[in-house]
């Protein structure tokens, strides 16, 4: 069996369990008194090149929720990709954790959301209406959820409109490494810098375990949020295990290397793929995910040779590449799409 | 330093912490989808002799929130005793997951509610009465917040009262092998034998890592209650790390060897304090929490003296004991006690 | 000043304000336990041909939002038309009330939804799924948000879909009055005769003052909404100056009499712009509202003239007719149109 | 029968119904843009001596708990006496309306709160502490659930100690007209010039009909609320009719009128009890209630008189005098209690 169907049926980079083990001395104070979590904050805020505060969760999903929960009130609608993964995955987290915090979608092409509709969305509603809330914040998802992604003057684009009218921003990280792998950027110019608040650090898709993170750059935020944090059942008594994995995710860069090592294998597939006019891509191949579009026999052929993927709908496939996805198998998946469709094209 | 402020302020198992390495192989399908959890469901269902669900989650506090939320509509009343985790540590989790849910205190020894208490306070609301909320749930915390472990005939008496009036039971097992392990019953006496409907299964607090697990024996509960959990952001995609180290808890009593250490060495520091009449314990020393009245003097001088506990307020001081906690430690504790009572008695 | 505006501009009718007069006589036990409230239920049972829960409330999104929230958890997906009045006008309380229960918009004509939309929705989502939460329920709105009256066929078949998958059903219906009187059919054929669980009696904007009801037609759904009602603030404590309201909006057939004097005002106006072919209608004139394309130049000229509605987009403009129109008003709003189309046309 | 049992069992002064019929001609933008709403913040901005905006709500509940979710975070804690209405009659609608706050019980006397058991609670706390949820609100109810009436010098030393604290003053003021009757103080003495940022305004126990009103002094607050009541239902579309209810309440004193004639019956009652020493009130008759202890058989005796009234417990009884309850019905019951506990004190 060949594995395409996500980035968190994955192992673990094998340095992050080693850190778990690592840190299991001595006593610590609970609930992120420790030194390991204290050391977190350095890093990531040298990661970052400003002072941040990191709270580590169990998934991405508190991370989202939690982050756009602490944006604005109860009343506030979040405007979003309508593929976003708040919108389709979460089971309205957002909305919970909000305690009825609304997401509204604007149009944009690959997973993203345009500057332009979310100008006109923003129209719509003017302040001080009372029937529809009141807009708060804008979720961008980086890398998309359909494997595109955005590129530093689109997300300015974004946040310029969102700012003119007093909007947060938040970026849904879940695969930040492969954006920033792919952009070739600074973590600070794709983030801070691009007037991001608040971010959802995912770590778990690209070789972490059991845990992603919230990164807050807007100070205001941080003190309500740890408060949110602990309610919500997402402060571990023994935090330093949870920090210590994220402290091993980035050391030495081990979060870009693995990030660029799965895109650099979809990459490969995506290649191989040009010279099959007949498979046919939803969005470009800029990160570690291949939408395409199949005919539903071709993907029977595919897995009856031991493939697993996700069928989005009956003729949409994703391939998802994990950082220890090998070229060979990448090589297998194009050589196999390869036959099928020749056959599928010599059936019509 | 000697370390007796938590019981999370310790190492993990070296065994669970070595599970995750194990785990670490091949792909496994995401969000409880992998062969770890469909075991862990089998392993748990063995130990509580019946088929029961178990869904991992990060902390304890998502654990009683949670599963408190599950039991009864927003609007109901979760009957708890004063000192519960639930009311006094938890930021108000139960009232956020139940979207208003309210805590009513029931009085009590020792951190344990009254069956008396309990059926008077279920007698002052009526049936269908609209102005104070509905009764819906009892939580009982075992071992209790002060150290204290509910009988078997204690529980059952407090299920009685509870069942008449069709209330559901939680039981919030943070230190639920403590208490298996000082009463010696099996872990299915002490909860769904005696009406349990749902548990707070605690790890770790007694040498777990970074999960803690809600057990259902009513099935009817379990199905909300996932989707509940993934809405919480409390449903790792990578659930094989967590299941792995439930399981590696129980796997050959490990769970209830080190529960049986800390009781222990808390016992001879209770055992050394009968020789120290001016050391008044708050309640019988029956887990692995002992709280003693002490002079601030007193509390000064063991700080002094390297040792670190927690102050809950002027003249009461907890000392936790840790399955790592040794002997000697126990002693040292006993002996500086002594050395100190003694000279705040001689000073009088 | 001709007003179009909306018919929760109007006056009440005299006859609901008497009856307050005529119910401030001696006391009355609180909260509902008064007798005009034990009089309603029966006159809304005869009034629906079986025997109904009625809870009046203050407002129609109270209406809808707690109905909504009665029919299932938190975790629920509610379906309604993209235009329904709890997606648009609302704020979002249906998400605030069902703490995070997500709105799902379904594709249909005139502010309907269609049953093969919905089918195609709900297959999307299969039973069990944790991602996206769980269907629960459909909300229609009768009559629609753009004035349209759905048919009892396309009810039943909304119906029919909705109970194979084990869906409930809410009826908004903010101006049902103008449908049944519409349709001509009995409330009991609109409602529970096609499977309407539960439903939002709108009187306010048919010549009501200050209050609306939720009727509930199946009774497991009454005990928890009375104290779920009682916790929104909902639960009047004079409520016999609610009831008494309702009682004479349905006495003597009042509420139909002022519904048809609505919609068949509304109607003469359409009949007038059917010799406007300029005056291009969004949806079909079946109730009391009248949605018109027009140049901008054109809504101007009619404000010039003292007419009052409200522009819904640039080029949109919804006049609605209240139970004290008057056939003068109509005849002056389609002779302003005709003078103005025309004058518009020429320029062109 | 004489009907004891609440002051919302009564009638409504007849000039708050007429107002409504007054009210009722030509059209008014809906939702609060019409003249009458307008009219109100100004009348009540003379009352109050300041400029406040006022927002109609149907009941006392809605007031309360929707005044105080304006006050803070979700994670915030309410200080309140363990008698309060938010504490035991609202079925937790401050928890629901403020997603998960948390009430706080603080002891005094008479059903209200200390200024130094404040001081001692909120010293438990420390600022940023994540276990317990933050501090961020101080209720009090006047006149207090048990018939005392805060004195100015009381409040303003409980407002010192919250206001160091950086808490926020919410004033349940469901008989604000009977406390400010007794003390002969100006509304703005016992609001905002005592530091209260916002107050519930109630009219319904004091001859209203169907609404009460919230009440900000501090403008921070009144944006987000108003958006947050249109989202709990609370908006009446047709809001003339609210506002010229509360308009007539304040007109010419009416409210005053009528809460100094419904006190002076109770200090009647109150008078007429200090022959019978056997009548041992709970709390100073400061209002219009009064909490007698009683025996059972005499409680019978007076039900059995046609007496009608609340019994709290079983030798708790509570009187509620009304606007317009007369001094013959005080004579009466005076009369009748004097022969039963007579009776009573005979058979022992």
């Amino acid at each position: 069996m060949i594995d395409y169907r996500s980035d968190n049926t994955g192992r673990a980079a094998p340095q992050i369990l080693e850190a778990l083990i690592r840190a299991n001395h001595g006593t610590a104070l609970g609930y992120g008194g420790d030194q390991w979590t204290a050391s977190l904050q350095l890093r990531f805020s040298e990661l970052f090149e400003t002072s941040v505060s990191v709270f580590p969760v169990a998934t991405g999903t508190a991370a989202n929720a939690l982050a756009l929960a602490a944006l604005g009130p109860s009343w506030g609608i979040v405007y979003c990709s309508e593929v976003a993964h708040i919108n389709t995955s979460e089971a309205n987290a957002t909305g919970f954790f909000g305690s009825g915090i609304k997401l509204a979608l604007v149009a944009g092409e690959h997973g993203k959301i345009g500057a332009d509709p979310l100008a006109e969305a923003l129209a719509g509603i003017s302040p001080g209406q009372l029937h529809r809330g009141q807009p708060t914040a804008v979720s961008l998802t980086e890398a998309t959820d359909l494997g595109a992604v955005y590129r530093l003057d689109e997300i300015r684009a974004i946040a310029e409109v969102a700012k003119r009218r007093g909007l947060k921003l938040h970026m849904d990280g879940a695969r930040f490494a492969n954006a920033v792998a792919r952009l070739g950027c600074s973590p600070a110019d794709l983030t801070w810098r691009a007037d991001i608040d608040v971010m959802s650090f995912g770590a778990t898709k690209n070789g972490g375990a059991l845990c992603d993170a919230i990164v807050v750059f807007s100070p205001s935020i941080a003190d309500g949020l740890a408060v949110q944090l602990r309610r919500a059942g997402q402060v571990w008594s023994k935090m330093r295990f949870a920090s210590a994995q994220l402290i091993a995710y980035i050391e030495d860069g081990l979060w870009l290397e693995m990030a660029r090592a799965s895109n650099a294998v979809a990459a490969r597939i995506a290649a191989g793929l040009c010279e099959l006019p007949a498979a046919r891509l939803l969005a470009p191949v800029e990160a570690n995910e291949i939408f395409l579009e199949l005919p539903g026999a071709v993907m029977d052929a595919l897995e009856a040779d031991g493939f697993q993927f996700y069928r989005r709908t009956k003729t949409l496939a994703r391939f998802v590449c994990r950082f220890d996805t090998t070229e060979a198998e990448a090589d297998g998946l194009v050589a196999a799409l390869r036959r099928h469709l020749g056959a599928a094209r010599a059936a019509d």
